[in-house]
């Protein structure tokens, strides 16, 4: 296969291009798996990230290569499944070719029988692209270690700060989104202050760090059933952290943030919020929501472009008069759907009926033995629930050698409340220093 | 403690300061664990190095949090031991002050009683650091990470490449110098070449990757004994690695190297040459030799000034009319040997006599079941060398959950050939692409 070959694909097998290596491509691609086609995965990075445990990074609890997996790895036994490391730029609607871009041949049109949009979400500052360079956000491996580097490195500078008034501020954290995200990495970030660094410092007490959960809604978790939302908000106020609800933050800067008129001075913004679509909408000059998401049919595909189709958090689907939620699960399930549904056509046979969501549940975890979990009528919370958590996660790593390295880093920060990774990994820009040669 | 307390320490304990977590500053930190001192030290990083695995890192084979624990977290039992994340700018060699910066703090000036100085090397481009650009060393994690990015993306870049002749361009790596870290990266890169890639591509053949590893001297690893390092080429060259030495690179740009007149096309040109000393010999005004390292008495003190040290690869010191190696064992024991000099003068006791090091011996590993190892009248190689590497290298990992860690992937990869951390981790500069708020 080549990947700008012939604009015709008469007498070859059809060609499926996936852009987009998250869980809703792998999960199409893996679907393809038997089907005969030739399938063609771009992403612009080289590997696949197990999102849910990005909070585990950005905390030094894991390293990134723990939760990451190269996209040719997973899917190197598909001999028909051609990954390529490419950032798309647009989509030839009329020519059914995608446009791309990478840095040995500059611009390559790759032409697609039938094109999967899996392109997942962004990082979404509602309209204020300015709060990004005081409040990263975690959304990819190079987030989550930017993250860690900015948490690990406010207690190395209060630990060199003479003035303890100093050391409140330094280690004041505002997480800006009480979703999913935000409570995790409350929770993880209260427990690394609270055990894992207890001892490490002499100046800085680690007791002394300060974290603040604030959320625009009236509760934390919208997304879960409200009495275990209020089981994960005792916790987290029992660990330690402070939670606003119905708290909107009108600025950032680097003093920090500014919520209800009031300033809060903290130089560890992180931003847990908002996220939008990625600019497929554009490509396709497609109808999208207000976050960008694309309006798609019960089939998956673009309304008039029965060849496309849009999955993951790229699109918008209403089932039961609900749109689904932009989680892992919606994405995996809509990928094996949208394979059926090529499979289907390529065999000639009916395709499947319309997609329909099956919800498997929603988890979120709080620290190291507490979670909240819903599952159809099932709702737990406390330690089983995490036992739940820590299975289900081990158990959906994309690398066989990812879940021993991550249950053995699990097992001992279990039971010593060390961490795997407290690396500060930045190209240095301190003062300038003599070299040798300069020497008098 | 306080970092910048008083210029005087009379009344209270004599206060050690130590400038860098390497191997020479942990020792000698670990070293006057029970002695009645307080110790300061200062490193620029927040995490000590294990230096002799940075090359499994620059091959995907372990992750940087694998092989690097936080400075302060393998000191932290040791509750009158300070850790400081600083740069160090200089000595106040009168004033008996190191002067530091600091991120928050800006300049600062710390008091000393002993000073032990243990800043290590860096990559030496014997006076052409233009190269640096195309050629970067591995000295620390975040150069280890840049390596791995470069090797990695230049397969990522071949397969979106349609012309099969560029792939050899492409995928023709350039090692320049033949000691250690050159044979051990040449055996990882080949290796991850034959083994672990080869079903992952599908328009190129990693089996077309080209090693050529160049040194300067007529033969390789020119710190072993010859019959090893003849076996070392002899493995090498199985395979695949070409090797050429008294080649003396002259030239290195974008393109590739040059050669004795003949230039080698190649995007992937790695330093493993020489090394400089830290600009410590610059700091003490002190004598130092080509590579400014500081000449030392046979105390490790610095001529003139008995209360500082200076140690590891940042000093030389002849022994038997030889000067001794720039290796970890060196670094360690002059660390061991440093505290307990500092032990016996704050005791009033007599100090120790001259150092002397005691010569564990050398190894360097090829791949994953070859090694060469000499230690004393034992000269090895093959598998039983590689066992007492991986064993010895496991043993002195500097952290338990490491071990655990580094174990596991070690053992899976032994059998399946598969590496646990092959990311590319670089924020994109890609093509721009729209957003969705740009939208027709």
């Amino acid at each position: 296969m080549q990947l700008e070959d012939g604009g015709s694909s008469k007498g070859v097998r059809p060609r499926v291009v996936i852009v987009g290596g998250g869980f809703g491509g792998i999960s199409t691609a893996r679907g393809l798996r038997s089907t005969p086609v030739d399938v063609l995965l771009i992403d612009r990075q080289n590997h696949h990230v197990f999102q849910p445990l990005l909070y585990q990074v950005a905390t030094a609890s894991l390293a990134s290569a723990d939760i990451a997996a190269p996209i040719r790895r997973i899917l190197h036994k598909q001999t028909h499944t051609m990954v390529a490391m490419a950032e798309v730029t647009g989509i030839d609607l009329g020519g059914r070719r995608v446009l791309t871009w990478c840095s040995t041949r500059g611009e390559l049109a790759v032409p697609y029988d039938y094109l999967v949009i899996a392109t997942g979400v962004e990082q979404s500052y509602f309209g204020h692209d300015e709060f990004a360079a005081f409040a990263p956000g975690l959304k990819s491996a190079v987030d989550a270690e930017a993250v860690r580097s900015k948490i690990l490195s406010a207690y190395e500078r209060a630990e060199v700060e003479a003035d303890p008034a100093q050391h409140r501020d330094l280690l004041t954290f505002v997480l800006v989104g009480a979703g999913p995200t935000g409570v995790e990495l409350a929770g993880a970030i209260a427990e690394m202050a609270k055990v894992t660094v207890k001892s490490d410092f002499r100046r800085v007490d680690p007791r002394m760090t300060r974290i603040l959960l604030l959320d625009a809604g009236p509760r934390i978790l919208a997304s879960f059933d409200e009495s275990l939302a209020q089981k994960a908000h005792a916790r987290l106020t029992r660990m330690g952290v402070e939670i606003q609800t119905k708290a909107m933050v009108e600025h950032i800067d680097e003093k920090g943030v500014v919520v209800g008129g009031q300033r809060i001075i903290s130089q560890n913004v992180l931003w847990t919020a908002g996220v939008k679509a990625s600019p497929a909408g554009s490509w396709l000059r497609a109808d999208t929501d207000r976050s960008g998401r694309v309006h798609i049919g019960s089939d998956l595909t673009l309304p008039g472009r029965p060849e496309i189709f849009v999955i993951g958090d790229t699109a918008t689907l209403e089932e039961n008069g609900k749109p689904l939620p932009g989680v892992a699960q919606v994405a995996i399930q809509q990928g094996q759907y949208v394979a059926r549904a090529i499979a289907a056509q390529v065999a000639g046979k009916k395709v499947p009926e319309a997609f329909h969501y099956s919800d498997r549940g929603n988890l979120a975890v709080i620290g190291r033995n507490f979670a909240v979990l819903e599952s159809h009528r099932v709702k737990l919370s406390g330690f089983p629930a995490w036992a739940a958590w820590a299975t289900i996660h081990l158990g959906f790593l994309p690398q066989h050698q990812s879940q021993g390295r991550v249950l053995i880093t699990w097992a001992s920060a279990y039971f010593t409340g060390e961490r795997a990774a407290r690396l500060i990994l930045e190209r240095r820009s301190g003062a300038p220093s003599a070299s040798p040669a300069n020497q008098p």
